[in-house]
C-alpha cells in the first residue's frame, strides 16, 4: 500500500469520517474580523481547521484561491499547519495540474516537495505519459479527474467511444495501467451518482474523491449508496463552501464545526444502515 | 477582433515571424554565470528575450518551471519586462489551467490580472462551462488544448465518438460555441501534422499554437503545410529548449539568437513558397 493509501485508510478509521473539508478561502467572503489581518487566508484556514478537525478525514486546499491573489506563502503555511498540528491528516492539493514531460515533473515537485501535499488532483486529457511524473512519487496520491461535478462535464467526459464513455476509459486506464504503485484515486462528482456506480464497478476499492455535495446540489445519499466499498469506506466526500462559509459572522468557526459535524454524522448514519 | 487576436496579428506582421519562444527556464540547465545570481530565472529570461526579440512573434513562459521553485515573482518580473521593453509582443502564460466555477474564475484572474498575460493555455476536459470564466475576458486569449504533442496524447484525445475524435469535438465546440468574443485559439502539436490539417479545416482562420518542434521531434514543414492560413499566417510555432538552451555556455544568448533567427527564417522560407 502506498503512503497515501495508508494515511487515508488510517484517517478514515481513526477519525470515523469520510468528510474532506475544502479550503477555498475566497478573500471576498472572509469574515470582516479576518479580512484585514496579515495572512488572512492562512488565519481563516487555521480557525476552520481547528474547528473541523474532529469531523474530517482530510483537507483539500484549492490552489486557485491562493494563486489568484499571490498567496503561495499562505498556502504553504496552511499545509505546514495541518502537518504540524494534525500530522495524521492527509492534505490534498486541488490544483488539477496537467502537462507533459519535464513540465509535468515540475508540477509534481510543486505539489509534493514545495507544498508537501500528500496528494494532488490532475487532469487526464493529455494522456497516461503525462501522468507518469506524478505517479512516480509512489508515496503520494495522484487523484485523476474522471467525471467532474459541473453541468458541462458531459461535453467530453460523456462522449461514447466503443462501448464506453470517455470518463469510463479514464477509470479503466486508472485501474489497469496507472495504479502500479497503488497511489491513484479518481474524482467523480456527487452530481452524477450513476457515474459513481459505474466507476466503482470498474476500479474496485480505489478511493474516489467526490465533490459537488452542498452548494453544487450533489446527491449525498446517491453518492454513498453507489460509491461506498464493502467496508463502507472508499470515498472522500468533499464539502467546501457549505462548511467554511456556514456563517459570515464572527461565529464562523463554530458554524463550520457544526456543519462539518452534521455532514459527518449524516454520512456515518448512512454507512451504518 | 479581440485585443489578443489584434495584438497577435499585428505581431505576426510587424515582426514578420510566426516563432514563439517558450520560456521554460529549468534551473538545473541555466548557465553557471546565471544560476547563482539573484532571480536567476528572470535574469536568464531577460537575456533570452533581448537576444531573440527580433525573431519572435510572442513569448510563452511555462508556469510549471516557476511554480516548482517558488519563483512567482520572477515570472511576474519576466512578463513585466516584456510589457515594458517590447509592448507589442503578446505574452502567453502556459499554465494549462482547468477548473470549474469560481475556481476557474480565480485562475483567469491569476493569468490576466496578477500576471498580466495576454493569453493563457487551458484544458478542455471539464467542458465548456469551465472555460466560460476565461472566455469572458474578451480582450485576452484563451488557448485550449486540442491535440497535444506528447506520445500519449492519443489515449483520450483520439478516441472516436460519432464521426469525430475527441480532439475534433474540441475544435468544433471552439469554433461553434466558445469563440463569441473572437479570443479562442487551439493547441495542436507539430508531432501530429495530420491533426493540424483536420483542425484547420474545422476552425477556419483561428490561431493555432503549435508546440513540439525541436526537442520533441515535430514536423515543422508538415505543420506549416497543413496549418498556414491562406494569408500564410494563423500559426504560433513554439520552440522552447531548442532556442533557450542552444548553448550551455557563456554564449547562451548569442546561440539562442542564432537559433531563433534560423527557425524564423526556415518558417518564412516555407511561407514564401
Amino acid at each position: 500500500m502506498s503512503g497515501f493509501y495508508e494515511k487515508l485508510t488510517d484517517s478514515w478509521k481513526q477519525q470515523n469520517s469520510l468528510l474532506c473539508v475544502g479550503l477555498d478561502p475566497d478573500l471576498d467572503r472572509l469574515p470582516k474580523s479576518i479580512k484585514n489581518a496579515k495572512h488572512p487566508l492562512y488565519r481563516f484556514n487555521r480557525e476552520i481547521i481547528d474547528a473541523t478537525a474532529q469531523w474530517a478525514c482530510a483537507y483539500k486546499p484549492q490552489a486557485a484561491y491562493y494563486s489568484a491573489v499571490g498567496a503561495e506563502l499562505q498556502l504553504k503555511k496552511t499545509i505546514r499547519y495541518i502537518k504540524s498540528e494534525y500530522p495524521a491528516m492527509p492534505v490534498i492539493l486541488d490544483a488539477k495540474r496537467g502537462d507533459i514531460g519535464s513540465s509535468a515533473r515540475m508540477y509534481a515537485i510543486e505539489a509534493f516537495e514545495r507544498y508537501q501535499a500528500d496528494a494532488v488532483t490532475v487532469n487526464p486529457y493529455l494522456g497516461g505519459d503525462a501522468l507518469e511524473p506524478f505517479l512516480r512519487f509512489q508515496n503520494h496520491g495522484v487523484i485523476v479527474l474522471c467525471r467532474t461535478s459541473n453541468p458541462g462535464s458531459g461535453d467530453f467526459q460523456q462522449l461514447v467511444s466503443g462501448e464506453r464513455a470517455v470518463y469510463q476509459h479514464v477509470a479503466h486506464l486508472a485501474a489497469s495501467q496507472w495504479n502500479k504503485n497503488n497511489n491513484v484515486a479518481l474524482v467523480v462528482g456527487a452530481t452524477y451518482p450513476q457515474a459513481i456506480k459505474e466507476v466503482r464497478q470498474i476500479v474496485g476499492d480505489m478511493p474516489l474523491l467526490v465533490p459537488g455535495v452542498g452548494a453544487q446540489g450533489g446527491d449525498l445519499e446517491g453518492a454513498l449508496k453507489n460509491g461506498l466499498t464493502e467496508q463502507k469506506k472508499g470515498l472522500i466526500i468533499n464539502v467546501s463552501r457549505e462548511v467554511i462559509f456556514a456563517s459570515a459572522g464572527a461565529d464562523f468557526s463554530t458554524a463550520a464545526a457544526n456543519q462539518a459535524q452534521s455532514i459527518c454524522r449524516q454520512i456515518n448514519q448512512y454507512r451504518s444502515t
